[in-house]
């Protein structure tokens, strides 16, 4: 299978790690802009050639698209135009209904798989790239009616390959679970970094982090280049859910500063509800080694 | 040193483990309200011995108080009146001006050594306790005038044997501190557990929970009994940071709503920074397997 890589980075780079392992992908071309992340993705062999877009593109069996949702908006329309008839395209964006619209009408719409891998970490790079990334977590597939069934076939294969399992859901419907359960958590860890660092000295910072606040905070980490646009894309979900997320912060400091004491237990015991859906009580979801298909019913 | 741990639970078991390990007890005494963290403490080898808090007080020449912090407050004043006068006592509670003033004109306050080790996890109970939980991290002490000076020295000589550094705050500033860098972020995480438990269903809080909300969510499993009075005893400076965190996500939310592109992309590399303060650059902490004593300035 030749791979093209648009993007060689945490994702990508990661990709390009287990695609190959796995050996789903024998040949990896890697697209890059950035000079440095180019010539360290060849350096650390993640891929076996760099190329200018069009000509990795006309002659790949799959394009993986792995850049920041902006840079996709513009690269996904020249992509379609560029790849051969039977080649199959998929992007690895947190953002799928501004993407999927820009191309809604490109006459080879269905050789596109939208999809949202639920895996990564704080940090970006090809350095950051790691085995196993993807192992045991989901990939969202988005809206696939519109893909072909071929193609459909070759994306659910590679994300086997990569050891994910897989959730369909409309473009509206991830942008908007994405909103809550990614893009969410990452803004209040940005914001709770620019709280902290308005009000403590760095040294304090420093030597009473271990309190809680590193995981809490480590999504602040994130890289500007990557988040950025995905706020901006999601813009509609992204302020709802951080207005239920400040309405919730108001409850429970209104309850600590009204000395509401059973409010206060109360705000606490359902919050401590989510240890028993992450551990994933009473839950449908089969954890196995094989990987399998599950369809979101709403 | 014949050591009393009341409340043996991840905090009081974990030390009891370490000063034991590091022969700093030699004999640990455990004083438990709950039968089953009693029996459990015992069957796990944490505690030598269970006795009522009177009789393993009496006889004690360091008595650790690791309970929530509400039972401190009515349980310091009567261990002090009950110990031998050679005795030490410190706690490990994160509120330390109410504990400090309902014991200010103890004959025995001299006694006394207020101290919050700034580790923990988000489990509780003795099965909760585990080895190393202190190495390597801060244990603040407060008002260290207050206390005689071969007291403060044991409660020093204890820190170090458990691998930890120490800084020396007023109980105001400890609470200050601690507000913003411990109590925040387990209200920021209790708050976004509630939202997005309202909003999304288990099962898609299930499978998407990689994409960084695990880390981000982590502290909302905290037991309500340690943290319900912590939010309550220290009331002015939890409510302060939280007002202080809800403008700054309002502000995170008004820039991306009103597309104010730039602002936000300053908003999340002022962010950013906060990963140079977490790994210590340009600190003047100096990292090394020795512990020592370092006093902030104000």
């Amino acid at each position: 299978m030749k791979t093209v890589v648009i993007g060689i980075g945490l994702i990508g780079g990661s990709m390009a790690k287990d695609l190959r392992r796995s050996g789903f992908a024998t040949e990896i071309t890697g697209v890059e802009n950035l000079g440095e992340h180019a010539a360290e993705a060849l350096r650390l062999g993640i891929a076996d050639r760099m190329a200018p877009l069009g000509e990795a593109v006309s002659s790949a069996d799959l394009v993986i698209v792995t850049t920041p949702v902006d840079v996709m908006l513009e690269l996904l329309p020249e992509v379609l135009d560029r790849i051969s008839p039977h080649a199959t395209v998929t992007d690895m964006g947190s953002v799928k209904r501004r993407l999927t619209e820009a191309v809604r009408n490109h006459p080879r719409r269905r050789n596109y798989v939208p999809a949202h891998p639920m895996a990564g970490t704080e940090n970006s790079g090809p350095s950051a790239a790691m085995e196993d990334l993807f192992r045991g977590k989901i990939a969202i597939v988005c809206d696939q009616e519109m893909s072909g069934p071929q193609h459909l076939a070759l994306a659910e294969k590679m994300f086997h390959a990569l050891g994910m399992n897989i959730a369909y859901m409309t473009s509206d419907e991830q942008d908007h679970s994405t909103a809550f359960v990614s893009h969410l958590p990452h803004a209040a860890a940005y914001a709770l970094a620019n709280a902290v660092l308005a009000k403590e000295e760095r040294q304090i910072i420093f030597d009473l982090a271990s309190g809680g606040f590193n995981s809490t905070v480590r999504l602040a980490k994130s890289s500007c280049d990557m988040w950025h646009p995905i706020f901006e894309q999601n813009c509609d979900y992204v302020v709802e859910s951080l207005n239920v997320y400040i309405k919730h912060l108001e409850q429970f400091r209104d309850a600590i500063r009204d000395r509401e004491s059973c409010r206060l237990a109360d705000l606490i015991l359902n919050a401590n509800r989510i240890r028993s859906v992450l551990e994933g009580e009473n839950h449908q979801f089969i954890k196995n080694e094989e990987t399998f298909v599950k369809l979101y019913t709403k």
